[in-house]
């Protein structure tokens, strides 16, 4: 009954992966604070041969496909360590949006799909990026969709307009959500359909400024005008329609991860305003931690992050229990609470870090920047809330619509 | 690997103590509401008496007492069933002051001792108080004691004031904490010592009134003097000096039921708040439940009743498996935590209600009332907090005194 | 521009009320603890007559009624010190809802409805209720009545539910919100009808019993059956159909009045934490004040209380120069603002008082209980942000309509 | 009485203020977002030779240097309308530093070093640094410092380190606060000296990476070495040991003016909300504005500007009438209330405009990052919340010292 017990093999193995980052990633950042991600990539790419070499690479991929096969409740802990670092997923190749890429090549992909699409990416030799969101049409309301894949004998030919689809500099193909069949109902108009990026029609329109960023690379976020592009039918990934129900798939365990993710951040982030506090003197002999405001900030952070990441492992075990569709509300839960608490510990820790913290001399200040779309992409607040609410409400007997 | 079941026997205990609720309890609530304590009592004795025939009654108590012996992360489960309703644990035996006293004199207690006070209290024949709290001193520095304990040959000679000597009208006796040895260590000094309620020299000031309330029998707090107060030696409870040892085997488990007490309140509030928020129009065919900010007030609750249930459960798992000392971090939290999530619940579920809010119509206005202590009792929020934060920066090499 | 100076006239005046409130009111508060306010009018009787002696009376009644005569803005400086004591009110002869009931009588009154209603209320003689909230219907929604008072020769014949008629018990007459134009549009259906409460069809149902409290007198809240209550014609206030626009007129500047009122409970409240927490130690040598977590709850309760007094005073001024229609933005925004104030202020003055807090030894407990309700009545606060956001959302041409 | 009026002269500058922000000003943002400070300043040196045209330029400077010689509260109000651009303040040449350095320099300085410094800066011609935070001594403890400058023959030679220095890049001069006095008592130990950027000595070390940005020229924030660094006498400011007299001078009427900044900040970030809001379909038809969670957001929204609007405007006059010092209180509370408001209304906007809110497609994100360190300088929250408690405290018999 409510056993929270880890066993020790993979106590183990958290052990290896937070040895690798305190070894190889923590004392990247340093140096990486403030250089571009392209700038970086050869640096990283030696990180990756080493953790490949300790065969700690591509932790959720399947041992079929050259990975540690881990089982995604497994693989949740593992991003709780790997989130430590904002380079640290890139590093096991189990980063956004490769990973969720590979796992519906995984699960609906022919196996020439598989062949030329998955394997390198598993590998770590290519990219990919993900391309559903359109500025016109609110990402909140994911049927919403303009794009069209119009059917021309053997091929799509793909019209739309896309942004947010992150890592799209330098991938080598997209993975694109287009109406294909427009008069179906809302949730069985799109398919999915791979396109690679040197596909004619396929225009990398700008890198997104984001923050006063552009980035690169992987961290980078483009617009893209798909105009014409045309692609053979068997790009299609799965079957005509099949879209949401594949992004679903997607979506649902990829929300655990993101949200261990969230919890590295958090737990960095706590300790970093725990060390902080406990040597930075306000007045001589008197660290930060003497105050009792920082410890506030200490004491509600505590409680907030192990509230977020219990109900992240519990939501992780009834979709292992009782599958995705048993768990939505437990999902949409922990999507908001756990993108609030990361919010909020970042936002101590830097008040605890003074001036310091807006600096790049921490990873803070970076998180600050980038996690702020944390409450925004997969879902904003708002959507996941009043999702939840109808929900429950509706076991009450009361059906309100999402349109309002 | 983190499993969240619930044992089927368990499940099937629990379902007993949900149908009993709904049957024999819930039932009372209305007829209940605005009247005082001692006006219920014989409507509750033949609750009692219908718990007992059904062996539902006292369900902490060891077997060999006469209860069902759960254990207490069992229990744990059970006082969030009985938490939703305001007499749930009285009906049940296990309402504090007396199931704390009952588990410090099962623990601690003298063959005559256990025969004199503990089995009709396990029997449910009489009640008890327990008598600590001092209004000259703040509760929150549990050593700071004034009341004595002079020995005087074979007896103890107590002076003392106390106050929130909860349950004292009506109670047999009460758990008196006295200092004995004044020039001990600090957590060395004071003794627990049974005081019949009869005994020449206790005093009851009064019934402190409470948020408009005296209030009556169990379901009061009073303001005791002990002047002269001569009880044997044999009256005394454990070990001399032992005092604040047993107040800590009192107190950790007790958090536990006390925690999941309030979750059973935050159940049935928001169960309330989404009954009504499905039916109650705003406007012809708009129930409340169609308004997003509604849907906040549910969504939060959710989560928010959700996280706190398994920080709970969790601690209890840790004290389960590594003790009390290992768990305080986790206690603390939730102390702080959980009664934070009630008083935010029931101030939802109060709005949610409107004017309907406020009446006694529903147990709404009265936990609003009685939990708003929930924040200080056992422990502030602050208290916690601090004490919470000041063991954290000790582990990254920060030393922090309590008295600042 | 932007002048905050008091006239040292209106100062002086203010110093007299305060001397008032500390010489004869705040002194009955402790033997007032916890007593009925049936029990507590005889004491209070004999307070107004020395505030009547005082020349403090009824500051808000016209002159030629024997008042003050007081502006509206000068009144609600008068109102935060009344609102210092639970009963400040109430002995000055402002209380609601007498006030609002002489304020339209002498706006709206005949001349023969003056003399029978207004001059032995504005005299205190006769105490009043105003009846408008219906159990059946959302009082957030005003026009949505069912109570109706139809025509019949020379009378109306009043039929419906009421509750929350406050201050019923004892009353004198009840103002009646009741339907006479049932097919006129939506704010032209009703009418205020004077009936006096002997009248055969007045039906005293109970005293709401409201956070364990029936209360008495002033101080209570009723349900009332009207069941074919029959009344002359001349008993309508107004014309007919004039019901919202009369009620509007009562609650502009009412609810400057009632804001003002949480402002006085709001410094007093704040002078008890400040006080306590200068001399209640925690460890010896060492006042609460001395924890920066009480320092915390201190600084943000200053901030606000000034910050919703400014808010109050700028929509007094606003209603003063550009009538209340203009100032319906900042009508809104203080009655929610002000009323989160004071029940945080409430809860941050409990906190420090620790268990003192929620004991009737301090107004601290009776505030927190009574004032639940502020959030609530007059508009919840979702009422009035949303009404207010949509006036917004209007000026940058977005129409929402209140039915969502 | 609590007069709100703005004159009829003041609303017309100000007209004249948003007209110039609107064609001028906030025509450049959408060009200027995501391009560096340096890159920037031809194009905003045209808009100044405009404002110089239209006479807005420098409306806080003395009109015998050449500027407007508003009022402090007069500027108060500019500030607000130059706020909503980040840019705005450089354009009037009003901006920190240089208003600051102004400010002292038109006060203390003498004749020589206003012909030097304080006339180029108030044409616009030159900028200037202000140097004062130390990396390894805590900012909120001001009178911590180790730059010494020591007397040696008619020269001063400073050494130390310095962080924070904002605008450092391309500034011709930095007023230094060295400690000149060290066996002074604290607050008297340190002088301001003006030391130009090509003295030798005066090393740059970096520009600090900022939430990943190095920024450039005014838009920096600077590392110095002073080693040795040698200035005559004459260029210190005001008399020895002076140093934070004068810095108190500088900052009480300039967190005034940061603060209307940031309520101009406020102002323009709800503006875009609320148009957002009216137009952003979320459903076809359906606005996002038609929802109340984001109603909700537009509310309080409101209601925290103007509370701040408010205080701001109270703690100016009250500055005005009885001078800085009596002051204190009221501006403790805006500085942590307006930051606080700050970050909440940005957070709002932000998560409105969802993914758009985190692009530079709008000047949210901007403000999001460099507006983070609101709630750190100048003080952090918790050093001017403790602070504005231990003054309550005092007036109650506390004195509580700010070494805790």
């Amino acid at each position: 009954m409510f056993d929270f017990e880890v066993s020790a093999e993979m106590q183990a193995l958290l052990g290896r992966y937070r040895d690798f980052m305190d070894r190889e990633v923590h004392a990247l950042e340093a140096s990486a604070a403030g250089r571009s991600f392209s700038s970086l990539e050869p640096e990283l790419a030696k990180v990756r041969d080493r953790a490949r070499a300790e065969r700690l690479f591509a932790p959720q991929v399947p041992k079929e496909h050259g990975g540690l096969g881990l089982s995604f409740r497994e693989h949740a802990l593992v991003s709780e360590v790997l989130g430590r670092s904002p380079v640290g997923h890139y590093v096991m190749n189990c980063q956004a949006p490769d990973a969720g890429n590979m796992e519906i090549l995984h699960l609906f992909g022919t196996a020439e799909q598989k062949a030329r699409y998955l394997s390198p990416l598993a590998r770590g030799e290519i990219r990919s990026c993900f391309s559903m969101t359109e500025p016109e049409n609110a990402g909140s309301n994911p049927t919403w969709l303009s794009t069209q894949a119009v059917r021309d004998g053997d091929s799509y030919v793909i019209d739309g307009h896309k942004w947010f689809t992150t890592s799209a500099d330098g991938a080598t193909f997209a993975v694109v959500m287009a109406v294909t069949q427009p008069d179906a109902p809302p949730y069985a108009r799109a398919s999915m359909i791979l396109v690679p990026t040197d596909t004619p029609g396929f225009e990398h329109v700008r890198k997104i400024s984001i923050m006063g960023h552009q980035g690169s690379g992987w961290a980078s976020h483009s617009e893209i005008r798909y105009r014409a592009c045309r692609v053979p039918v068997q790009n299609r990934l799965g079957d005509e329609g099949a879209g949401f129900m594949i992004a679903q798939e997607r979506l649902g365990p990829g929300r655990i991860h993101h949200c261990m993710r969230w919890m590295g951040i958090c737990e960095r982030a706590f300790e970093l305003m725990c060390q902080y506090a406990a040597k930075r003197e306000v007045a001589p002999g008197k660290p930060l931690g003497t105050r009792q405001m920082v410890q506030d900030f200490i004491a509600e952070s505590r409680a907030e992050i192990d509230a977020a990441k219990l109900l992240i492992h519990h939501a992780a075990w009834k979709i292992d229990k009782q599958g995705q569709y048993e768990a939505r509300n437990e999902v949409s839960a922990i999507k908001f609470y756990a993108a609030n608490v990361l919010q909020r510990v970042l936002d101590r820790a830097i008040q605890v870090h003074g001036g310091l913290g807006v600096t790049d001399d921490t990873p803070l200040a970076a998180w600050w920047v980038h996690e702020r779309a944390a409450r925004i992409y997969d879902g904003p607040d708002e959507v996941h809330k009043s999702a939840l609410a109808r929900r429950i409400l509706k076991q009450h007997g009361l059906v309100v619509k999402a349109e309002g």
